[in-house]
């Protein structure tokens, strides 16, 4: 998991609050500052810091306040038709404008029985499967992809053309929690290549290449080569219809066309799009029936016999579930470095920084 | 691609009129048979000859023969939504199941924007890019996945939990050829492990796990072990999923249940279930507008710069395009074996088999 270890502990609502208070801070209005801090501080609980407020608070922030993210939400529904819709987020926050859009999705599949809503000039979202949960929470499927700024060489090719271009498919279950799957296209995602060049260690053989096109181990290499897609050309060619789906069907930007880093560039929109899909799986087998299918399905794969080495089976979501758990309890590990940036923040903007746990 | 290299040359014509001869020979319609036997002479020609007729038209044949598959079509919409319902196929051919859900998600699609349809109780299909290209040929996009017989030891497992569960999605474009991705999630397909058996080859690392669940290079421990998900727990999770959609969530049998192999198991039905998805560009941005960046975003990914000993990035569906201009001029390659197992099933039902080209 790209999770963070060590670190100093902070309560999740203490961090939850920061975040809000510096989201109001530079103009966003109560309801989408709770959302995005509630999604955020969500990826984090999940273990899933890259996606939460350790890697993106700063540049959310340093972006809103540069008026390069809109604060004020501006979305609209510019198509609509009854299993499918096109919204305009018009530079709004990613999670606002893709929590209308899941909402919309689920709407419609509630009459339809499925639907897919898109989203164009979008921004960063946060993690794909906070918005696939929120149709397990209405008894539906939720599938939701993104494309993103330009990273992962096509097979083949040397030049980023492709982001890692992540897919969730959340499914509900009856006594077993939901199944949440939700995974970069890429092998791993440039922040863990950013950690081992920060370690000094050697990648992993198969995660990048170098500018060159050649394949790499060397970490500094890597950040200014490419990543390589999960599964070779298979994970290329599930990344390739992410990007089509995302990018080029909904009126976003798409393959090589993003500016970015989202932390470095402060003068262009991302422009990202997503693809929100809802199936209702009561217009398939009555839910009842459905749940408990699930339920015997999974049994059946943690009774699975363990592969030598391995302790069994799990199902996707499991761990990130027991992380949540976890930090829950524990609290959220934040690495010095990022404490630093959050009190530099805090201070700026007249937002106390909470205190440790313990 | 799992093709037949070597071998020798048959006509696709011929080969067409001598399935569709044995076909009726069985009982099945004049009508069905031309349907089946054209899929999979499209499959031959794409050069997946694992799903074509040089590997399941014997097996067809005998299942329909004995009555293990329902030569005499039986379908019923059991539930019916605007943008979902399910199909029962009551054991009829995977084919003729496979096509009339197909057309019912492309109806319900050009109505409602987008749609989902089911089908339980279903048979092999061949490959399921045959039916995502159903959708293109209407200028939709196609979304197809089927689960199957368990050969797959899920992560961190050693039995055979999940299917080679294929996805396959077909997205038009406007003077590009559309993207056709077809890929079974697990690393290789069975009949490429009994290849490398046959040939005394080893197997490359990663594609298969023995009995014991000890990763292994010995294709005949492999045939009686596992096969290994494509990409780690990413394919796996994958797979998983499309045995929830089409297994779990449709009423067919899922995971472990099914029995098999379908060449020799002649006592159960097969009771696979599919899912095929459809998407109306058009939805969003106007058709002309929605291709015309298609043509953009492939002809980017055709310019990318070849990565270091690579001849540069392919569009998926490019290789199977070409193979099938250069199998329909030059013919379908057929091994010694298979070409005497249909000698035998033609004198049995009295079908001339074709001459062999030149």
């Amino acid at each position: 998991m790209p999770g963070v270890d060590g670190g100093t502990p902070y309560g999740a609502e203490d961090l939850e609050r920061f975040a809000t208070a510096l989201l109001l801070r530079v103009g966003v209005s109560a309801d989408d500052a709770a959302l995005t801090a509630g999604s955020l501080i969500e990826a984090n609980l999940r273990g899933v810091d890259t996606h939460g407020v350790t890697r993106v608070l700063v540049p959310y922030i340093r972006r809103l306040q540069a008026g390069v993210t809109k604060a004020q939400t501006d979305v609209a529904v510019v198509r609509d038709a009854p299993g499918a819709a096109l919204i305009d987020g018009k530079n709004s926050i990613g999670q606002v404008v893709a929590t209308r859009a899941m909402r919309l999705a689920i709407t419609k599949a509630k009459e339809t029985g499925s639907a897919w809503v898109g989203a164009m000039h979008s921004n960063h979202f946060g993690t794909a499967a906070f918005y696939a949960l929120m149709a397990v929470e209405q008894d539906m499927i939720g599938i939701v992809m993104t494309n993103g700024i330009a990273s992962v060489a096509p097979t083949g090719g040397r030049a980023a053309m492709l982001s890692t271009n992540p897919i969730s498919f959340a499914i509900p279950a009856g006594d077993e929690p939901p199944v949440v799957v939700d995974m970069a296209t890429s092998v791993v995602a440039r922040g863990r290549i950013m950690l081992y060049d920060k370690q000094g260690l050697p990648l992993p053989e198969g995660w990048a290449l170098d500018e060159s096109g050649r394949p790499t181990t060397d970490a500094g290499a890597a950040l200014r080569g490419t990543l390589l897609p999960f599964g070779g050309y298979k994970g290329y060619a599930l990344s390739l219809v992410i990007d089509l789906l995302c990018g080029v069907m909904t009126g976003a930007l798409f393959g090589s066309h993003f500016f970015g880093p989202l932390a470095e560039d402060m003068e262009h929109p991302m422009d990202v799009g997503h693809m929100f899909g809802v199936i209702d799986p009561s217009r398939f087998l009555p839910l009842p029936v459905f749940k408990a299918r699930m339920d015997q399905a999974l049994g059946e794969l943690r009774a699975c016999p363990p592969a030598e080495g391995a302790r069994g089976v799990l199902i996707p979501g499991d761990l990130e579930r027991l992380e949540r758990e976890r930090r829950l309890r524990d609290g959220i590990p934040l690495p010095d470095a990022v404490i630093r940036d959050f009190q530099q923040l805090g201070e700026e903007f007249g937002v106390a920084m909470p205190t440790a746990r313990q």
